[in-house]
């Protein structure tokens, strides 16, 4: 049984065989660059796949991604549409979202940003009183395994937390919105508005001048879904009015972010560089592994993308 | 009765005032440099007070501090000995505390530092994998009511949290170790040091090469207990050394921080301005209020500095 990968490129594929020896001794592990018959995949493993080579491998039988998102393979014309495709939405995963999701809370709650900035200009400012957790309403956009684990740790730590989702998702024990018709309440109840959304046709450029006009003044924004979410310049605009606060963003339309990008050296704003949430290959290996396993058991996956709802 | 304010100068008196209107309406209040009659004072909200004015007052019943410590009052030679200090540990400061300390927790654990200077040079780093709160663990000194909040709310979220105490305290169901003899093996189990101590001769200094050495290579530390724990030197050795990773410090021996004081510009180092807990004076009179009702009935006070343990 073959397994392609192509995910951290060629120098990365010694790891791969390694950590597969460990949790799939059988598997025969190929790098996306090496010259295999094709029929012989049977499984691949894959980040933004070149347009044109999952057709190929006439005996595929499951697509595996190497993220959360399924976006970078769904972008080939060329795939082949009935093949399933599993998410790599690992329990490490959830965790490093979630504390990614409650570390920038607490900065944005604590104004960390305005303290480096202060610090590089080695300017001690004297703070009169200080925000805390219970006074932050956060809103969590989309309620898949990330969106719940997320909303799940900042409530433990004492955030007011609701969630919104396009479908009927909802947060257990904590209150939920959805749809078109109650994103209006939900975005006027947020003050630190929370992107978990997927990346599909209906939540593109979401983040936009109208969404962000309808969050309370002075609320602020993080965004760990995906950079087709953010209408930049309507982001800049929010800021700059002040009717933004604060926005940490993990994800950008082109990434690396171009050095001219404007939002590097914007005084509200932290770039972090798409590191939300990375499984280590091993996690990956592991979560890959029991997939195969699975699958040749004949048992229904988790995490499916689903056409239909676009995730 | 009369309440004598040293706190936020001159121009905070008229917010003491409205605030106590609300929260003690029947107390006469009245500003640090007013010209009242000494035998008229009942009570002192202080901090740090020119040394000998406390003495002037001969009715004098209860010193208040207005934060956490008393340090600031004792260095008062001519202060009177015989009476109550009350320090002023809330609710509010507890949650403001534990939330700094988690903050600080996450930011190095995710090395929030590097990615903010990497954003300053417009620089993108890619990284390979992450720590999560479960991979670090901490170690809290100081067990008092700050400690003891700390620890709780890092454990909520997932740290491996331990602490020790120089007397006997325990954190509740969390490993404390106690006294010189389990310092060692304390420290030598600690990823992430947090100093919570209170500033007492017998704690002056400890953050020095010794203390440090006995972590483990890579360790970090956050300082948010007094400036004089610190042996500054020490730390920047032990950074430029790499035998310490990050440090995320709060109070300082001279604070402000001087601007030519080499911690503002280490790359290793975050310097925050003495704001892990700075509860509003809405707080502070709602508290000194209690504490002056509980006094006037006669009855026990919380948080009383104990000249034989130091706090």
């Amino acid at each position: 049984m073959r397994l392609i990968i192509n995910s951290g490129g060629p120098q990365a594929i010694d790891e791969w065989r390694a950590q597969f020896r460990v949790f799939a001794p059988e598997l025969d592990v190929a790098g996306w660059q090496e010259d295999v018959d094709p029929s012989s995949v049977d499984y691949a493993l894959v980040w933004a796949p070149d347009a044109g080579r999952l057709a190929t491998f006439p005996n595929l039988k499951l697509i595996i991604s190497a993220g959360a998102g399924v976006d970078h393979i769904l972008a080939d014309p060329t795939l082949p549409r009935h093949l399933p495709i599993a998410r790599m939405v690992t329990a490490r995963t959830q965790t490093e979202m979630a504390e990614f999701v409650l570390t920038s809370a607490l900065m944005i709650t604590r104004g960390v940003k305005r303290i480096v900035d202060n610090q590089s200009r080695r300017h001690w400012e004297i703070f009169d009183s200080l925000r805390v957790a219970a006074d932050v309403r956060v809103g969590i956009m989309g309620l898949g395994h990330l969106g719940v684990a997320s909303a799940q740790l900042l409530s433990r730590v004492g955030f007011p937390v609701s969630g919104w989702s396009r479908g009927a998702s909802t947060l257990p024990g904590l209150p939920s919105y959805a749809g078109q018709e109650q994103f209006g309440d939900f975005l006027a109840n947020t003050d630190l508005l929370v992107c978990l959304l997927p990346a599909t046709d209906s939540t593109r450029g979401i983040l936009n001048r109208d969404t962000l006009s309808r969050l309370p003044k002075g609320a602020s924004l993080i965004n760990a879904g995906r950079g087709s979410h953010m209408v930049t310049q309507d982001i800049l605009d929010a800021l700059d009015s002040g009717h933004l606060d604060q926005a940490i963003l993990d994800v950008f339309e082109q990434e690396p972010l171009p050095p001219e990008s404007p939002l590097w050296s914007h005084p509200g704003v932290i770039v972090t560089p798409h590191c939300a949430a990375i499984p280590d290959r091993k996690e990956r290996a592991r979560h890959t592994a029991l997939l195969i396993a699975a699958n040749e058991r004949g048992e229904a996956l988790p995490n499916i993308y689903d056409p239909q709802r676009g995730y």
